[in-house]
C-alpha cells in the first residue's frame, strides 16, 4: 500500500489526501513533523518539505504539483484535469493561484503564525501577519465568487484539482475559524458540496491536539 | 504568432523563453512592469505576475508552470519531460525545487533586493537579505553538484524542463554577478553547456538600462 507523509493541517498534504481518495487509492498516512528534520526523512525528500508519497514500488516522490501529475498520469480516473490543453492550463493556473498567491496572501499569514509557530515552538503568532491575513482572505473569497458564478466548480462545469487545490487551503483555515463564510454564500454553498463528497471524511476526522477545531468544521450543514 | 509579456530578468519568464526556444516557437517578447498594476494586464492575469503568454489563438495563459505544460502538450517536440512517470514525477520535483525552494532561499533575497526594488522603487536593498540569499545560493551549488555526478544534466542523461528552470534562476543571478562559479566547477561546466545552447541567445542579449551585466555574463568561455 502507498505511504503517504503528511501533516494534518498541512494544504498541500490535503489536496494530495483529496486527490487519492478521489481516486480511491487507498494510503497510510504517516505523520512528519518537517521542522524535526529527520534524517531518514531528509534522505526521502532533501526539501525537508510534506507531502512525501511512497508508491506501491517503494519509490519516493515529493513536490505536491509532481505527485499530482503523478498521480494523474497513472490512475487516470476519474479525470482531474479537462482533456483539452487550454482548460488544463486555466486549471492548473487556478492551483497556482490558490498554492502561490492565496498560500502566501492568507493561509502563511494565519496558518503558520496560529499553528506551525506554537507545533515548532517558533514563538507568539504576528499580530501584522494575521490583520493581513485576515484581510486578504476577503479578496480571495471574492475571486472564488466571481469564478463560481454561472457553474458549480472553480474551473467550470466538472469537478477539477483546482477545487481540490482551494478546498485544502480553506479546510485548513476553516480548522481555526479563520474563513467568514457568512459574507460569501457562494463560497460556502459550494464549500459545502466538497465537504459532503466521501473524499473529505479523512479531512474532516483530523484532529490536533492542543488545537481543538471550530464547531462547525466538521458539520456537513454548516 | 504568440506574445509573451515578460521581464527580462524574471527567472519563470526566462524558464518560459527557453523552453519557447527549445521547441522552435517563434515568440513576440512585450515588456510588462508587473508593480505597475496595469489595469489592461490585470485583465490578462489577475495575479498580477509575468510570465504572460498570449497563444496564436489569442488565449491568455499564465503561471510558468501551467505554460510549461501547456507547450509540452500542444509541442511535443523535443520533449522536456521524460516519458517514464515516476521519471516525470522526479523532473518536476526539481522544477519545484528551484521555482519554489531556491526562489525563496536565493533569488528572491538576491535579485528582489538589488534589482527589483530598485526598479519599482521599493526602497534600499536589506543586507540581512543579501547575506542569506549568498550563503544559501552555496547549499543549492553543492546540491546542484551532487545531481550532475555521473551524468550531463541535472536529472539524467538528457536535457529537461529542471535544467531550464535552473539556468533561468541562475542566468539572472549571474546577471548581477552573484554566483560563485569558482568553487562549483561541475555546476560551471553544465551552465557553459546551457549557455551555448541556441536556446539562451535571447537571455545572453538582454539589457536592463540602469544596471550592467557582468563581464562575463554573455561569454560563452567564461
Amino acid at each position: 500500500m502507498p505511504r503517504l507523509y503528511h501533516l494534518p493541517l498541512s494544504p498541500f498534504c490535503r489536496k494530495i489526501r483529496l486527490v487519492l481518495a478521489e481516486k480511491r487509492i487507498e494510503v497510510e498516512l504517516i505523520e512528519e513533523r518537517p521542522w524535526e528534520k529527520r534524517l531518514d526523512f531528509l534522505r526521502l525528500n532533501p526539501a525537508g518539505k510534506v507531502p512525501v508519497l511512497i508508491t506501491a514500488n517503494g519509490q519516493a516522490l515529493s513536490e505536491s504539483a509532481a505527485i499530482f501529475e503523478y498521480l494523474e498520469e497513472t490512475v487516470p480516473e476519474p479525470p482531474l484535469l479537462p482533456a483539452d490543453p487550454v482548460q488544463r492550463a486555466e486549471v492548473r493556473r487556478l492551483v497556482g493561484w490558490f498554492d502561490d498567491k492565496f498560500n502566501r496572501e492568507v493561509t502563511e499569514n494565519l496558518l503558520f503564525e496560529r499553528v506551525t509557530k506554537r507545533l515548532a515552538k517558533l514563538g507568539y503568532p504576528d499580530g501584522a501577519c494575521l490583520k493581513a491575513g485576515s484581510q486578504n482572505i476577503r479578496v480571495h473569497l471574492d475571486y472564488a465568487t466571481f469564478l463560481l458564478e454561472g457553474h458549480n466548480w472553480l474551473a467550470g462545469p466538472r469537478l477539477t484539482i483546482a477545487d481540490l487545490a482551494a478546498a485544502a487551503h480553506l479546510s485548513c483555515l476553516d480548522y481555526v475559524g479563520d474563513v467568514p463564510w457568512d459574507d460569501y454564500p457562494a463560497v460556502r454553498d459550494w464549500y459545502s458540496v466538497m465537504k459532503s463528497r466521501p473524499c473529505f471524511r479523512s479531512l474532516l476526522a483530523d484532529h490536533l491536539p492542543g488545537f481543538p477545531a471550530t464547531d462547525h468544521y466538521a458539520d456537513l450543514d454548516f
